[in-house]
């Protein structure tokens, strides 16, 4: 499938600030921008995501198969359209979440995970990804004044491993996944984010309208 | 994963009359049975079941996922664990229906169908599958008779596709799947059945409970 547009997913363990930054990033980059999220994104993603966050008794491996049946709908309906359309897709946590969660975390098959995930993708890979990196211990301080699920109420050792899995990510994939310290304050995090951004598409310019239109159309 | 007890799968065309010689050798088996289906069999997997039957616009991809996060929930929960305590497994449809609906009808990737099977199987295999043989043309008069659903709706030639992959199932692994010829009457096909069982867990003799013992317990 020809890949347009421009893909950025935001990864990280619970409480580093993704959904907050992903926001952020978008009103910066202005109006040919959309945001989703995973697990979830579509009708039918939401549906999946409500059975393994509510099922009592679920298995690790069925979970990881709900996962990739959210994905392979989200990316069909919302990730692939989007990108042909030449538009900026930013996603609040992809296919390295999987191997974070699932493999690292959750002692699944690292090779099954990935084999799933070029299964659910169709072969499509972010062009950016940003892992936004805080010791678990604050992660999970922050996240707990947040929400309460399921995930919500591990440990913090296996949000350790999550990181493990992060930090691995990152050193396999450096071309593509690019860590960033989200212990700063949210304006320092933000920009950062920016300057990344503008780095992969315009050299370390501000990037001007034509030369979005350039880069995001090739 | 140690696998005692003897399991058995029922697959063929809607309409080839799987669900009642399922439950008819069941019967003719004694206690120690349990009778199952995919894809369902436990409350997770029919939730599971109940998005791809009702979810408009799903993708084969996600069908396909959503059916193997169904079966490593019903492998887990309900196979396995009958299958540990010596029981007779029976059930209507499992890892070949994906072979012959997604892969042979609906054109998917067969390599990734048998990795999928193999992920929610924790390879447990049928020791021995009967394939209900009927041209599908009768099989659908009979089924559409019966029920209304997604998968009643389809085509004839979508139908001889599905037939066409348990064809070649029966052919690849003979000494594990028997093809049986269901266009005779249902007290013909039971015959046939508890015959072949016969031959393959007491070398054709009329199984005592001393044999099954023996045989179930290696």
């Amino acid at each position: 499938m020809a890949q347009h547009g421009f893909f950025i997913t935001f990864e990280g363990v619970e409480g580093a600030g993704k959904t907050t930054q992903a926001r952020r990033l978008a009103d910066a980059l202005g109006s040919d921008v959309i945001v989703t999220r995973e697990p979830g994104g579509t009708p039918i993603s939401e549906r999946i995501r409500e059975i393994f966050l509510t099922a009592d008794g679920i298995t690790a491996t069925t979970e990881l198969l709900l996962i990739a049946a959210a994905r392979a709908q989200h990316v069909a309906q919302v990730i692939c359209p989007a990108l042909e359309a030449n538009k900026i897709v930013i996603c609040d946590r992809f296919t390295d979440a999987t191997v974070a969660y699932q493999g690292y975390r959750g002692g699944l098959d690292i090779a099954l995970i990935h084999e799933l995930n070029r299964a659910a993708t169709c072969g499509i890979t972010p062009d950016l990804t940003f892992v936004l990196d805080v010791p678990p211990e604050i992660g999970l301080r922050r996240q707990r004044q947040l929400q309460r699920n399921r995930l919500d109420k591990e440990a913090l050792e296996l949000h350790r491993k999550v990181r493990e899995g992060y930090l691995a990510v990152a050193k396999a994939e450096p071309h593509r996944v690019q860590l960033i310290d989200a212990m700063r304050c949210p304006d320092a995090v933000h920009a950062a984010l920016l300057t990344e951004y503008r780095k992969r598409v315009c050299g370390g310019r501000v990037p001007t309208l034509r030369d979005e239109d350039r880069l995001l159309s090739p």
